[in-house]
């Protein structure tokens, strides 16, 4: 059962986990630095808990407590219980769903383990912002994406944001990072993949032909502002792109990436 | 040619468009109360003036002055040049596409002008984030929607946040308020319409056996969190889901509006 602690001084260093949440620079480097990230909102905390990854804490007003109190009984961490406007003066923000979780990150698992078994794999580049990644997650957990790679620089799908819009996927969907860049594509052509990117090249050809009776397939998308990189879009297999309207520069990369996982689950 | 305004009093009454960007509460009142809305970036801004909406004001740091100097040649309004620090005090961020425009609404036109030559309209309930709202708008141009409703209570599609992800898909495509919610869409079936709503109800199926062989469509998009009324789920003259994964609960409506215009365009 966690420790309730009840807490009264916002400068409380027990509760340095929770501190500033809206400074992303900050938070990155002490979440990296720290090994840790958050959990927010009472069914997002239950499924980072569920998914066992282990609590630092938890921070919530009394009125979660109840909702929370089968996550708060399997755990050993502490609970610090604070009014809502005292959580407000730590995180800098409205915690309106009210409960919010620190958690321990875990080593991430080679790449091999990550596509054992996987037969559809959802595959990002540069993205930086981490709505995008976590919506990316959660429409690739919804259509049938068996796992997720990152590349080096892709923003964190732990960070909180991305957490909360995933609403959980990216506990659930097995997930890593790719440590060379430059050779992931071919990598994962070797390894039996097709890999097909998502682009605006003159030769890309409509999603639906592109996908069309590949076997384990590899979508690749890339970040917001320039789509992938040429060397990216040079080393995939295919180029394939999502037929729009005349005039139309593109699509969102998470609306793209929802429209991709649909047409890859009907192959 | 937009009279050029040098302002270093972030206090100056001629800047209170710009005031306080972050809150929402306050915006809401103040756009509604003076039938103002703003658009942000160089790129938005430029969309906005070329879709002819008529510029109250524009405010932006010199160095965006000459990027922009066509679309300031076309107005009168002026232009309020200060530095990239003052802009943020007066707007309460960090302005990192540096140029803004508040624009004058217009009146919205009425349903059957809307309706009038559209084969497929993308029809909102009561969704609440600026951020979905414009998404959809986004999503529904790039894949072949050529009008969009949204009842009563769905979220502004010219607030700031909406305008900026639907990258100026608000000001292309043709929108209006339904004025009726009870009524909205037996009226639209009336007016030859097929009402497909998006929804998890037991006798819904799968979308691209809803829209098969339909010719004028409205498909129907809920809440973010609990998707349709029931008024307008019973009401919809078919009920559609997009098929998931076991064990997955929804896609986010920004997601599930980009996979249902896509599957619709293919009709």
């Amino acid at each position: 059962m966690a420790r309730l602690v009840e807490v009264d001084d916002p400068a409380d260093a027990r509760l340095s986990d929770y501190r500033d949440l809206r400074d992303v620079q900050l938070r990155k480097h002490l979440e990296s630095d720290q090994g840790l990230f958050l959990a927010e909102g009472e069914k997002v905390v239950r499924r980072s808990v569920e998914a066992g990854f282990e609590p630092r804490s938890f921070l919530m007003a009394p009125r979660w407590l109840d909702g929370l109190a089968d996550v708060l009984d399997r755990s050993d961490a502490p609970c610090y219980v604070l009014s809502e406007a005292l959580a407000e003066e730590v995180t800098g923000f409205h915690v309106h769903r009210g409960a919010l979780a620190s958690l321990h990150r875990r080593p991430l698992p080679p790449v091999e383990e990550v596509l054992a078994g996987a037969r559809s794999v959802l595959v990002l580049e540069d993205l930086v912002d981490h709505t995008n990644v976590g919506a990316a997650f959660r429409s690739g957990a919804a259509l049938g994406m068996d796992a997720v790679l990152l590349a080096p620089r892709c923003a964190d799908p732990l960070y909180r944001r991305s957490v909360k819009v995933a609403m959980g996927a990216v506990f659930a969907t097995p997930w890593t990072r790719l440590p060379d860049w430059y050779g992931a594509l071919p990598q994962l052509s070797a390894a039996g993949f097709t890999t097909v990117a998502l682009t605006l090249a003159a030769d890309s050809v409509p999603i639906e032909e592109a996908v069309r009776g590949v076997d384990r397939l590899a979508l690749v998308l890339g970040s917001e502002g320039h789509g992938l990189t040429s060397r990216w879009e040079e080393s995939a297999d295919r180029r394939a792109t999502i037929p729009m309207q005349p005039g139309i520069d593109s699509l969102n990369v998470a609306a793209a990436s929802a429209v991709a996982c649909y047409v890859a689950a009907r192959r």
